[in-house]
């Protein structure tokens, strides 16, 4: 199984923002529906073994399973209308209990730390970091859970629970793009099994 | 240089559509729009290397000049806007004369063949073809086109004009990407120098 998890700094955490300005007053949720688009949806269908978590403000865990997701649209205003609905139904999710929002989208208030270390489990934890070990120097991980920020860069206290959690950084290339763009990149990788086939 | 032609079957060719659906009653230029998006912006600035011909419903030919560009975002309703923007302006486009719709955006009266055959006198054609050859085992080109169809295929006529124009058909991967996803992968692959240099 692939795995993304992608930390939305200042994502949103109630479902009160306009889908007319989701760069701005909705937190970036542009680039984080275009990283979710990116991580499922192929030219035929839907990429069905992936596992993607958005964290949301350090508040709560979307959960999205790439087995159960249904009707999952390429663009970026029904992308985050499915978010949207997801937090209007922020009261069902207690404790550590998911509640599914709509087909194969799971919402939990877990921020950051539990997010990560219930990835950790599931996985080899990789870093994308623009100084790591290019990702072509080592061999294509079987499970892997690729860890990537917003546009805001991973916080020291980030930092220090993916280094305790023995994350590897890797390195997709010389230039730091954003993070729908390297999901995209990742997958081409793993697809061709580290651009050997084609 | 890098350039990409995007050909837009369905793209709209008049300013009268809404911003609140991409994907439907504008044919799918929430697709175009990331896929411009891809071309231009890593995390730090703009891709000033970048030409980008958009062709609008056979109709009608946006260039979008890096060096040029200004204040591009990221998201799909602002690109999307820029485009209805452009076409508010489509009575300057007269002949083969272009109008400058904004800061390094150009819309002129040419279709896919004018607009193909334009882009082959300044580079190398590359059709991003499931079938064909492994990108990885030509040489990274010099001034690469590539040339990308939206969701749907190229139609018999495009074919036949790109087989005349030598277009070269590469293949990045087994699975059929979608053509902003597919844009992320071929600048990954041309900033790595072919997956060489990280």
């Amino acid at each position: 199984m692939r795995q993304f998890v992608v930390i939305g700094h200042e994502a949103p955490t109630t479902p009160d923002f306009p889908l007319e300005d989701l760069p701005g007053a909705a937190g970036r949720l542009d680039l984080l529906s275009r990283s979710i688009t990116a991580a499922f949806l192929r030219s035929h269908g839907l990429r069905e073994d992936v596992r993607f978590r958005l964290i949301l403000g350090d508040e709560f865990t979307l959960r999205f399973e790439g087995a159960k997701l249904q009707g999952l649209n390429p663009d970026e205003r029904s992308t985050a209308a499915r978010v949207r609905s997801a937090l209007e139904q922020r009261e069902g999710a207690i404790g550590h209990q998911a509640v599914e929002t709509s087909p194969g989208i799971y919402l939990a208030r877990r921020g950051v730390e539990a997010a990560l270390r219930d990835a950790a489990e599931e996985g080899t934890l990789l870093q994308l970091h623009e100084d790591g070990r290019p990702i072509v120097e080592r061999a294509v991980p079987d499970d892997p859970v690729f860890v990537l920020s917003d546009h805001r860069d991973f916080t020291e206290e980030e930092q220090a629970l993916l280094d305790e959690l023995n994350a590897e950084r890797v390195s997709l290339g010389p230039n730091a793009i954003h993070a729908d763009h390297a999901i995209s990149v990742v997958h081409n990788y793993l697809d061709t099994d580290g651009y050997e086939r084609y």
